[in-house]
């Protein structure tokens, strides 16, 4: 069992506060660390602002260096990454292995973007009071960056915060969640070995009191938040003058049409719902099925989701193993409950043993559901059939969330239709909502969020346009 | 009578070489103008070239102001050249109010795009070797520009040639087509009060051998000419240093399929088959419909064809009038025996009046006749119908060009399937190849042309780019 | 005189509470209006909602049609707009008729932007997770804007709201100034004859309390704002998950190096300095020359301020006239008379009259004192030598603002450094910082602001994008 | 010694006729290669066309990964790959070295472009006859790709072919240079391992008559061009219906200004006049500096000249070697001779000696002289005095070329006169024209060529764009 400094000012420190990492499946120890109190967080700060300057002028071949050598680091130590993700959060092998994956091609995308920041070359002489003037903007790091992550995809949503930060020529500060530090602790001490001018990248787990300063602190410039609604909303208020972006859940939903292809329109649920049992932003929770092929879809779909292989994390073949931790587990317990209590139906599952909670499909539920309308952030999905494409869609829009949502279907005439009137932050034609690549943008919409991630949209946000206007 | 003046140098001048222009229709004498000689066209390259550098430097509120005064002109004017355009090419007045409309908007385009000339802000610190290093790239007149265009849109694809040059900051001297040259002395009337520097843009009609000399002389910079293949690959070849355009002809298919709506499709297909006589270069000259629904549609088309009204071009409904000449109309209708005589079908239609041929339609063709494989520039449709959507595809991609194609569908599959596998320049769902909007990319590939207009890619190729390598 | 009714709902209306507004030369009552009450507030917040999907459906020749006709009926009704915001704001005639000129140009730019909205087209197969994939991203309205616009530029700072909201196809409420809100009114009824659907634009005088609503109620998602820093902050706190701009002012730096061309420079800052009386954002409020050129530089500038013709903002020759009210003159009296306590020496000016407070130079401030580390927005410009250039670029970034910056200099290395350094959204080589075109990006970083404006800028603000992942 | 076999249809071949590569320092034979026949070029030809359609629907990882293949295998053995390219084209070592790390960056930018594929989306409905339709416009490649590169950079300018192309997905047919088909050869060796379609790149050295197939064959839809002006006009007249882009000499001109700073102008001047004995195309053949700094300029520029180390190309400390052959070792000779006649003087250097010629430096040279005129290709430069900024412009524009030119100034308004009126591809500031990374558009205007490289100029390019209409 390891025990993982804090990464904070360059430098990896222990505090009089050490904490233990389980591994949720089996409540085992797997790890140590410590949280990170006032005073390693306002080292870290002054060293990272001390470094604006250094990270400001870096040229892009440096940058990219530093980036892919990150990159290929995970690479080479892929096995040891994917199983300490795996241990700390009891996501199963290949999704912790998906994860990694991801977080690889994140720090990629980043080496290249780095070499492509925001640019623009304009003309001024639109009126004569601009006569042989020009302009160029340069895009310049807005300077010192907060990050906190969340524990559900605990590496690859803190290299979204950090990858674009050193692309941009930010130093940044993050905070990973408690539950799940480890993997982002490891990753500090990789990115400790590339050159990167020290103290650019604090990795610092805190409680929320200490963690309040990166929402409240004035030189931080910037507040990028992966996390629940309710405190993401509140933090929008806290911050100060720094810009802030938000990137939380939703209750996302997917459409079944006559003409979907419905063998992948099954698989691809089952993975959008059930996959890390649910805990996921863009999680499949509500499945709206045309009328005259939901039995048909109903009846593969819990077919599919009764075959779901149950066990420890560290199989290969584990689809589904525990939740997070008990609490909930509970919570979920208590709304598939009351959604029974109300009217709802369980096709499968819907019993909790310990922190696991099956797969579980609910039928005949309605929108005031804390199932349909609060975000489940676990194994459980509801079915419904549809008449009318509108309707389905007015459906999805229910509700205050907005992030993405999937519509399986082969007419031109209800793609479009979705597109123009789902309000999210993406359609997904023929995959579930919880499509997501590395370089698409990606954040919600309505009480979703704030703002884009994708790494050369993160890097907008972390930069400040700058205009030169000269003559020509 | 009018007589219209070349427009040379900036001059309204006379030659010793006076041409009448006939209404097709009537063959009465509509106007007269002149052959420009090589003495006229030498003195407009010459003055062309004296204001390059004026041309050059103009600021963009000052050509934005000549473009927008030019089309304010032409919508102040607007009965008089739809008119003119009417009686000297015979095109229904409808059609010709709307080729004035689309010249109209091509200025209005080139106004708005000369204000955002293509323009680039690179990093070059991609390596060490740019170490603090970084290049603006701006983009500058390419020169003098020789423009030929035809006598089937006289007056838009001269504006096509026109309205970028100036946009560019490029002069122009600019051949029309010697039956229809009418409107665009009219227009040059129009550009000589703007306030463009004079001599910038010249419109001479020449006889094909001084009109050959735009081909030649390597003062052009641009050849860019519309017009027919055989003559527009000849060109290439003895344009000598010079950058050529070529935008040429095409035998364009159009797909309809069994998930199509069919009214709009076959009032579509009227259109694209028999607007101007099918004098287009995107004719919808082969129609490709699914079995399962090919006699419907065949009704349908052959019952709406047969309704079009024709007549004199310059009532408000008429529908179909006079070829351009009568050798054309003797052309079609030796190809259309000669596709009889090897086993086409008449469906209706098929006999020449004079320079009138009226809307036909031909069924159980085959690729190597010439109603197919040529580009038949006249009333001419082939009606086939086809098995499976990869079939008709192919039939749309055989032979030699390659310009639009249309493809009526509400299947996802199927538009990807078209967009990735039709050899042309442009795929329209849902309506037929004939559509083209002014600010869209035109222009073919295989033997239907080289490079693109629509006035964002003619500038482009109008200019060439420049980098200013600096420090930072 | 003339009483302008409020615009909401697409309604001309009145309230119970009239108001007169002032000519702040000579007090005269030029003109009434209403304050809009929470009820008349309300109905333009339903009514811009109801109209939400219209606008968002608005197709983009319409947009431009609307906002091109807004464009013209100011330049037909031109002297009269300029004498209506001359006899309210006491903005000589000169410069309110150069504001109109301004919002017309922002009109136009607004029609042009509107037919080209951001949008994007990315492959999203860069890793085998979305292969066969890709992705379009439309932006789509944002949805009901609250704008809120200063007196010092009552037209053109309402417009940069206005327009690019239609060009966007957001529904607005605009609250103006309510010392300067008829020429904003005027406008309105220009925008009500134009086909804009009713209720899409709306604009309200309001007291304080009842304006609040527009930043606190949540169904506006973006407020932007222009005015000062101590309102707008706040405003950000309070604006709940709405999206928030805030154009808010500075202290604005130019230096003037040893290589500068005097008599521009000279020039140039007399207009940067005392141009309606220094009450502009980018006022040219501290002047640092090198000390090889300070007095000769000085010398001139004061000649220079000398000559200034004071008088009626109306007359054509009329250089400075009144300030807003006298409170105004009061605290640039406070300030200036606390400078010179504090050892600041009066090069010229320095006594008010009235609501008149003449061109006035300092000397001998330092950076503590309120005429250099606050905005000063009056006609008070602080005039000091510097030795090296780094030091100039240090001594414009103290202070808490950073909007924007003049440098004069023909030195490439003055230029980089200045580019690099200058902690600002807009460094202006040889020009004052009060420079600005409407198509640029302006705004303000430390304090000055957030966000930028210039029409495509505030566009991308007033969008969302929504991506649709699909097959290929 | 090594044989190395032509790369062809994905095969490694021998011919009838066998070649020797000599090194032109001391005519060694270093190894042998092969000229590819009618047949084997007619073979490569149907393979690659075979796997056009493969190489169209490689997605974009897959092409990432073969081109950074290809970069890592340049990085693993880079030692083998430098030495092989200094012996067979006399390149002292560290230039060669050089050139085999821009290759790898070269295939890295290409790997990175292959995921940025030019793409466009566009509204069309600026007019009523668009309504409700947009446009995609997908990028496809254009076919089979022509490639032809010369001796002077046999590894970079091949790969500017090779690279591109794989990126945008064409098959390649390439002819190296037969005095320096080496490194290329051995290139191909790397290529064929990494799992690009076989025969999707050929590189096959022929002798003039069968190479010039690459000229006149219709299937190749592209052909690139790099070499001399005289050969590449003719090519384009024969292309057919081709593109042609062609990269030709220049006679590069560079501006030393009085504000210049004049160690590093120095330095750079020699790196510029005599690299690779001036056998580039960028070489900086003719220098002007202004009359008040002319003779401590040519002093120390004379001086640094005869410092260069002269010797055998592999000795890592080695300045200037042979030049490619004796033949233009006495062409040069021929022209100094010529120039001196004609009333040049000698600063230095003159005479060759075999293969060698040294730096070689003249003076009152006049623009006639083709040591002026012409592009040198050797190690000679022209250095004369000039008395006004524009002068210097002036002189540098002078002949028929215009690739690059260097202006060494400090002064912004030089800076800006240069870039606005040098007619070059690129103008670098405080450089040599020497300059270029290859990310920057490179290219030449005048008779210096047409079109431009920099991958992401060459795949745009190499791919034709098709626009998809449809329906929102």
């Amino acid at each position: 069992m390891t025990t993982f400094k804090i990464y904070a000012a360059g430098e990896f420190l222990k505090s009089e506060n050490e904490i233990e990492v389980i591994n949720p499946y089996n409540n085992e120890i797997i790890g140590k660390t410590f949280l990170g109190d006032e005073e390693i967080l306002e080292k870290a700060i002054r060293k990272a602002e001390s470094v604006s300057e250094e990270m400001k002028n870096l040229p892009s071949w440096k940058k990219y260096e530093i980036l892919m050598r990150i990159a290929n680091a995970l690479k080479d130590n892929f096995d040891e990454f994917t199983r300490l993700l795996c241990l700390e959060s009891a996501k199963p092998l290949k999704y912790s292995a998906g994860e990694i994956k991801r977080a690889i091609q994140t720090f990629t995308i980043a080496a290249e973007e780095s070499k492509r920041l925001p640019k623009e070359y304009i003309d001024l002489d639109w009126t004569q009071a601009g006569d042989k003037k020009e302009g160029i903007v340069r895009y310049f790091p807005v300077g010192l960056i907060a990050g906190i992550s969340p524990f559900n995809f605990p590496m690859n949503l803190a290299v979204h915060k950090i990858a674009p930060a050193i692309a941009s020529g930010c130093p940044v500060v993050l905070k990973p969640s408690t539950s799940t530090p480890l993997s982002t602790l490891k990753l500090a001490q990789v990115i400790d070995k590339t050159g990167l001018p020290k103290g650019a990248v604090s990795v610092i787990p805190m409680d929320r009191k200490t963690g309040n300063r990166l929402v409240t602190d004035q030189r931080f410039k910037l507040l990028t938040f992966t996390g629940s609604p309710a405190v993401g909303w509140k933090m929008k208020r806290d911050a100060g003058k720094k810009k802030v972006v938000l990137e939380l859940g939703g209750n996302a939903g997917v459409i079944v049409t006559e003409s979907a292809d419905m063998e992948p329109a099954v698989k691809k649920c089952i993975t959008g719902g059930f996959a890390y049992s649910g805990q996921v932003c863009i999680h499949a929770q509500r499945i709206y099925v045309h009328k005259s092929v939901f039995n048909k879809f109903a009846e593969k779909f819990i077919s599919e989701a009764r075959k779901l292989k149950v066990g420890n994390p560290v199989e290969p073949d584990t689809d589904i193993s525990s939740m997070i931790d008990e609490a909930n587990a509970i919570r979920i317990q208590d709304w598939v409950d009351e959604a029974v209590a109300d009217g709802a139906k369980i096709l499968t599952g819907g019993k909790r043993e310990g922190t696991y909670f099956p797969p579980t499909v609910l039928s005949e539920t309605h929108k005031e559901m804390k199932v349909c309308s609060l975000e489940v952030f676990g194994p459980v999905v509801t079915l419904e059939p549809y008449d009318k494409f509108e309707d389905a869609v007015k459906y999805v829009n229910e509700g205050r969330f907005g992030l993405q949502a999937g519509v399986f279907t082969n007419e031109i005439d209800e793609m479009n239709f979705a597109f123009r009137n789902l309000e999210v932050g993406g359609v997904i034609i023929n995959d579930v909502p919880t499509f997501r690549v590395d370089n698409m943008p990606y954040g919600g919409i309505k009480d979703s969020g704030l703002g884009r991630e994708g790494v050369k949209y993160s890097i907008l946000d972390m930069m400040e346009p700058r205009i030169l206007v000269k003559n020509i």
